[in-house]
């Protein structure tokens, strides 16, 4: 009799598919598990697969008394109460770094975007005004790549492989995150100093308690009418009212955003800017980065039902910080 | 008096005023000269700027007997028939690399966009869909950049800049051009062996005789149903409509394209596709690449009316070539 597993979150069929030959998949299609299946069922679950940022709390733990894994399909686990997990003796565990040349990606893609103004400008060959020669004032010309100064907000393997790809196009990259790491970049003092420093600001830090709202109208002021943007990491970083202010004022320049305070919404007043590129949470959906996250999971899986230790759990530090 | 200068194409008023600041510009706005002028304004004619694509043959400089310079606006200077510029005695001048770094950026926003499905994956959020949960079979995950294969056609300037750009993707880069250049990318002996061995087709190469229509349908179908085709060079080393066909075929994945055959228009079942990005020739369109590539005009200009040779003249050699 295969193993059984809880999928906690709403995933795509696909992304379940490979993990689903290996256990049997109890589906919730994020409905609460409580309301698809009996206690009885729920009593029996030892191990469950979720979105890192779907927020799952002690008392849906103690819906099942015997879970011993609580597994995370990509590199974020901000959803779950760490300190409620290690009370009960649950192991936490993530895929580490399996998405980050996706999703560093998608942050470089969404700079360029907004900076060059892709979406106005296949519009303006779409709709036929190109061709008509009418005025574009949306596509005058912006200041380009070479000497333009990145800061990054977060310095772990995802800010490392955007930091990379940006001196590549002859940026200067400066970042500011919790600690000084061993990168050839300068270090900012504070997320003022490097939002002041640079023109594009780029979120890739871990969300949690001590991030949320951290780029407020602030920060955004600091970044200033030439500045942009840039979200990959989770929409609870950015005070997202604070952001359509600011786009609408016109106290920056653009933004481009894969995630949002609350998905899968963008709220009617962001979608509204011809000056920002927006993509629906889609930073590690690569082919190589659903494989690699698949196998973390299938990995830590068969781990916690062979008796030992998860290969790819969450840092028992970061733990101990958030109890 | 300040000096006159024809302006044969149609520019921006703002990418030419600082050169109006300097010279008396005879503006044409696109028409032909002899529409605007009197053959006793032409004859007076010492020197033009032109757009290197537009157009521009002996009979046309006979209509300016006085004419001793032409100077391109920008790297391309395909429309200028230099042999009989040769025979003439008149200097052809360009705007070398000047906007290679905004170029190649355009390049690789054009791969990143299309590969990674970026239309559809705004307009996905702005109708709501995403919020709906409707299905979105564009925006199925798609190959990552680690380890894809892009083959550059043509390593002069942009292409070295495509390729730096794209080895911090983590991209394998090969390239084929007319002869080998001193780089660390596999050569391919041929524009075929080239779209077998890629699934990404970056065309950098200079437009000619040589280059026309080097993109065919046998190459489309070589790059395959996996395969890319990106082109920011000229629109005539695409055959288009075997482009469309491909495209509607099949026979590739999509396309991302900063020129066309007959600018300013893509024609109607281009702009029709879901899997293409298209721009309005905007390569060289940033703040640094305007003001480096009215530099190169105005010292050509200067040069020219000093009696100088012409500090970005375009290659003897590559005239003999035409000539």
């Amino acid at each position: 009799m295969p193993l059984k597993v809880l999928v906690y979150s709403r995933f795509p069929k696909a992304m379940m598919a490979p993990i689903g030959e290996r256990f049997e998949l109890m589906e919730t299609v994020g409905q609460p598990p409580h309301e698809v299946f009996t206690p009885e069922q729920l009593s029996g679950v030892r191990a469950m697969i979720t979105a890192g940022g779907t927020p799952l709390g002690g008392p849906m733990m103690d819906r099942m008394p015997k879970l011993g894994a609580i597994v995370c399909y990509g590199t974020g686990y901000d959803g779950v109460d760490l300190a409620a997990a290690a009370q009960r003796g649950i192991a936490v565990g993530h895929s580490p770094g399996a998405n980050a040349a996706g999703v560093a990606d998608l942050a470089v893609t969404l700079m360029l975007a907004v900076t060059r103004r892709l979406l106005p400008a296949d519009g303006y060959v779409r709709s036929g005004d190109w061709a008509s020669a009418k005025a574009s004032p949306l596509l005058r010309p912006q200041a380009g790549n070479p000497g333009r100064r990145v800061g990054i907000y977060g310095m772990g393997e995802i800010g490392r492989k955007i930091a990379s790809r940006l001196k590549a196009f002859e940026c200067e990259v400066g970042y500011f995150s919790r600690s000084r790491h061993d990168v050839p970049y300068p270090y900012l003092p504070s997320l003022k100093a490097l939002a002041e420093w640079c023109s594009v600001l780029m979120i890739a830090v871990r969300a949690g308690a001590d991030t949320r709202h951290a780029v407020d109208a602030g920060i955004l002021q600091s970044l200033g009418k030439e500045g942009f943007v840039i979200n990959i990491s989770r929409g609870s970083v950015i005070d997202q009212q604070a952001l359509v202010t600011a786009l609408a004022d016109q106290t920056i320049a653009g933004a481009g955003l894969d995630v949002y305070e609350k998905e899968p919404q963008a709220p009617d007043k962001l979608t509204a800017f011809a000056n920002v590129v927006l993509t629906p949470h889609v930073g590690g959906h690569t082919l190589e980065s659903h494989l690699a996250m698949q196998d973390c999971v299938i990995a830590n899986l068969e781990a916690f039902f062979a008796g030992k230790p998860l290969p790819f759990a969450v840092r028992a530090a970061d733990q101990a910080i958030s109890a």
